[in-house]
């Protein structure tokens, strides 16, 4: 019997450990998971014969490391800041590890020592980054391997509302991680590729320079550049590439009025607020804006931003004008803004989110320019069985049953982006009706 | 005989060992001065009897606490994130020491066990932080003796260059840490209160915010918000005022142009340039820009920016449309900048520069409103003895024979706002020239 430790079980976890289960008989698999809020984990495992719920404490070293020497495979489900402890811990018992982050600079320092211990620690396995590496990669060989030469490659991804339950302003809902959505960006710059020339966007400009991206069939959305496609350029074999450019995903329209949120300052997270439990909501939008007499807030905030009147209307119904308590007792403007959406954005009982990736690929084959479009739309089943737990912990629990059954034998710092893994996944994640649409035009 | 002991001799510590070896002599003391540099301090000691240079590591823990434990007094002259270090080496070795440098929250904590021990720990004790507070506290503690109650408080303090070497079209010239000049104002958010009301200034939009300051016979200044003025209002005793506001001064027209240089992306720490040694300033600049096919890069800066010419033009001189190479082989935009501004902002040998700093009072007094100003200008002597020098250093060097000569009792973590600190060395500083000009209005 083989035990499997998922480390962290967070809302995008559900899908990750109902295929563990689903398999664990057959498997013979005992599904291990630790979590601070052990009644959650509870909720998830269902009384399975197989399903093994306890409390952990991820930094407490010492019952971190008894449970990672008790495994066979982990996945660690934490903050991505957590990742390279729980993978020194893993190096150090010779467990494979599988996190769904992207690979910060510390943990590629320990590529050559899991290497020499013979570990796998495969990351940015989930949907983006993963779906997007596996999907793009699989084009991006076949394309070499037809004799093509790739002038352009551009990826976006966005973890979307569902249309069936898309009814507020914005077009958006929480589906994921809310601290996640209220820093998107924050305190980077973005950085890619465009016709061989390099590009920054600072973060104050972020959402202001936006690509508008239309999939047929769903309407318009809004593309903004996600951190640092330049890295990729080594990873995806794409050096000599000139443009690349992967982004994030909203719906039409939210990109110009979340700008505005982030002029006015209120996604700031460098400093507390002084006692924000005595502050409204337009008491702390009033403190960003200049004094200007007696005109209302509404009239100094138009005069100082120039945004459309839809955008206006969403902040309107957002309530960053209202008499609303901020409801924090300590914290930044970014964590009262967090309070603030965490509510009004709150998926419903009934609500259905939706995981949207689109691909452009141009390239130079036989003379002759084309351009090679690649979507995924996929819908959530519920809001427990989400779209963002499936994309995000279907390629993790494929890729663990691979490695469990001996036939993925990688060490090291791996990604997605090889056929060896890219290959199972996509062809398994299609049973799940995860299959992308291709369509090809001579430019 | 007793030993100071200055740690770091950078720019700003000329005035400072001259003022401690022009009264070596007579106090009957050794000025022993570690740098990283120790050709630099030579020359500043001029083979003064009672100076000692030595090169200072101060990372070096060994040999930074056997200096501590030989000297009678401290003086840590190093950047402000090392001072924690210092202070505790000074707690441990029971030795008074001074700083020029804001008190970080880890300072603070600092305090008990300094008291207990009996060690005086004065930071703040340069001219901003520093002669503000004192010239500051000197007014507000007369005020309030004469019943006045404060209605609002403001301060603004500038290095900046002297009229007769003042010849390039920003108005200023370096003339302390040019890391500091690139990233005033960065990663933070300046926080200050207006009319009872809270006000935050995210730094995107700081250098839009500006107060208009004109001083008699100096012409007009441009005022930006300085970090955290809220916490000044428990240091001064004020904390029932509806206004208070710190900032820092620039010549008029200075910061509009320099807000172009932040909204572009310019001064940005956050990221290394991929190959910066293969760029040019017109590359870079460009980077930060939306392709707009053919057009000049100059034309797609003022579609994208909304400046003044005469901002366009103060940027055109600085260069970051021309061909010259970044001329770094690696680093952040903001390090490329300051590569750039050293050169084009450098004091000639015969410059001179000049410290400004403005006080606006508003308070009531026997039912009447008053608004009181006060103003200093010091200008520098020569590129050695600067007017940075001689602000900074001489409290702190007036402070340190104070504390030698058993006339500032004081221990714990403290600041020059009380009368027994500000009184003597406003004082002693007239002598050199350093003397406020007031004056009082009704309102």
């Amino acid at each position: 019997m083989k035990k499997i430790l998922i480390i962290g079980a967070g809302r995008s976890s559900a899908n990750l450990i109902k295929y563990l289960l689903d398999h664990s008989l057959t498997e013979n698999w005992i599904v291990r998971v630790g979590d601070r809020d052990i009644d959650f984990v509870k909720a998830k495992l269902d009384n399975h014969p197989r399903g093994e719920a306890f409390a952990l404490d991820a930094m407490n070293e010492v019952q971190r490391k008894s449970e990672i020497q008790a495994a066979d495979l982990v996945i660690s489900m934490l903050p991505a800041s957590m990742h390279v402890a729980i993978a020194r811990d893993c190096i150090e018992f010779v467990k494979p590890v599988i996190t769904p982050s992207y690979v910060a600079p510390e943990m590629w320092e320990l590529d050559e020592v899991a290497k020499s211990k013979g570990v796998l620690i495969l990351n940015e396995m989930g949907v983006d980054p993963g779906i997007d590496h596996m999907s793009a990669m699989k084009i991006i060989h076949h394309l070499k391997e037809s004799g093509a030469e790739l002038h352009s490659f551009e990826s976006f991804t966005g973890g979307l509302i569902a249309p069936e339950s898309d009814n507020n302003p914005w077009n958006y809902k929480i589906t994921w991680n809310p601290r996640n959505v209220v820093l998107a960006g924050y305190g980077g710059t973005a950085q890619f590729q465009e016709e061989g020339e390099l590009k920054f966007i600072p973060y104050h400009r972020l959402f202001e320079r936006i690509t508008s991206i239309g999939i047929d069939g769903y309407g318009d959305f809004d593309g903004y550049a996600n951190r640092d496609s330049l890295k990729y350029k080594d990873i995806y074999g794409l050096s000599d590439i000139p443009t690349i450019y992967r982004g994030t995903l909203r719906r039409g329209g939210f990109c110009q009025a979340w700008n505005a949120l982030v002029q006015i300052g209120l996604t700031d997270d460098s400093f507390q607020i002084e006692h924000p439990e005595k502050l409204t909501w337009k008491s702390l939008t009033s403190s960003f804006l200049d004094m200007k007499g007696a005109i209302s807030l509404e009239t100094r905030f138009r005069e100082s931003f120039d945004i459309s009147d839809e955008s206006f209307s969403k902040l309107s119904w957002l309530g960053i004008f209202t008499d609303r308590p901020l409801g924090i007792r300590e914290g930044s403007p970014a964590v009262a803004l967090q309070n603030l959406i965490e509510e009004k954005w709150k998926l419903d009982a009934e609500d259905k989110d939706m995981i949207v990736m689109w691909h452009r690929f141009v390239y130079q084959l036989n003379g002759e320019r084309h351009e090679l479009l690649s979507s995924l739309i996929t819908p959530g089943d519920d809001p427990v069985y989400t779209a963002m737990s499936k994309t995000v912990g279907l390629p993790i629990a494929i890729a663990a049953r691979m490695v469990l059954n001996g036939k993925m034998k990688l060490t090291g710092i791996q990604l997605p982006v090889i056929p060896e893994i890219y290959n199972p996944v996509l062809h398994e994640l299609t049973s799940f009706g995860i299959v992308f649409s291709e369509s090809v035009r001579p430019l």
